[in-house]
């Protein structure tokens, strides 16, 4: 059995997978700029969103998810193959993100498997492609906004089944 | 002096200016469905996004701003014409949204001003045009997402210096 332990999440840890979306990071050239008659900061352009279908749409979901125990056992990944997928929580303690590199026949590679260690107020989105877990909430149910480009057909989600158990052993 | 009393934010009063984003609200025809194998329920389509120019992106941005105190005086509204704006909290206690319906010359109404006070977990999603105050962060600083579609120009935000004073009384 694999045995897997999370790692802080960090705009550089996980940049392979994607971007952060958290105060303090902006994904473009510019740093957080003044709003809000100066009352407010804003960090834009945090998120590099794709879709490659004329016909989907931004689908702007809030998930509900059960809090889950350590360890937790993987059994299976997903991935978008054509749109980004962005998560940010709205009410959560801690959670979990489990991503992972594709070979060269685009199929997850387990041994590349990386899980973070994620809470309130740090979102991230995936690129399309990128494989993962679905969102592991950890203490507590969390609620989140996903916002995926969709038009319901198959390729709005694909799935693949774990050929050995990987286990996520704590927290972090 | 016009002095106006928050009410509480719900998808029906809500309506004329856009939608709720929030667990169990489902703009579209169905309600919440199962997800990841059924250990989460997802509500989809809560957002009716708009962008009406071809060279606008999505731009998804943090804000963080300020707590006020009440009460509160407002002293100007701004619109996106050619695009919606959500708004989804990531750390927060509670907020004001301000909003006020147009007359037919397309300028905002002041007695048709609405306050609406909202709390963690409770997003919204501004219909294009509508015009708002920006958010009002009540008892401690908040953490909000903002999603438009926005190209830089002129288009992007507008602005309008309120006529007369108009004081936000309480929180509710």
């Amino acid at each position: 059995m694999i045995e897997l332990v999370p790692e802080a999440l960090s705009p550089e840890a996980f940049a392979p997978f994607g971007q952060v979306v958290s105060a303090g990071v902006s994904a473009g050239v510019s740093a957080g700029k003044s709003a809000n008659q100066g009352t407010a900061v804003r960090f834009d352009w945090t998120c590099r969103f794709v879709n490659t279908r004329d016909g989907a749409q931004p689908n702007l979901s809030v998930f509900r998810s059960e809090a889950k125990a350590l360890p937790f056992p993987l059994k299976l990944l997903e991935r978008h193959p054509c749109s980004s997928q962005m998560f940010v929580p709205m009410q959560c303690a801690r959670y979990l993100v489990v991503v992972c590199k594709s070979g060269p026949d685009g199929m997850p590679v387990l041994s590349e498997l990386r899980a973070f260690l994620c809470a309130a107020g740090q979102g991230f989105n995936y690129d399309a492609g990128i494989w993962h877990h679905p969102i592991i909430a950890l203490d507590s149910a969390a609620e989140l906004v996903m916002l995926a480009w969709e038009d319901g057909g198959a390729k709005d989600c694909e799935e693949w089944a774990l050929p050995e158990p990987v286990t996520i052993v704590r927290g972090g």
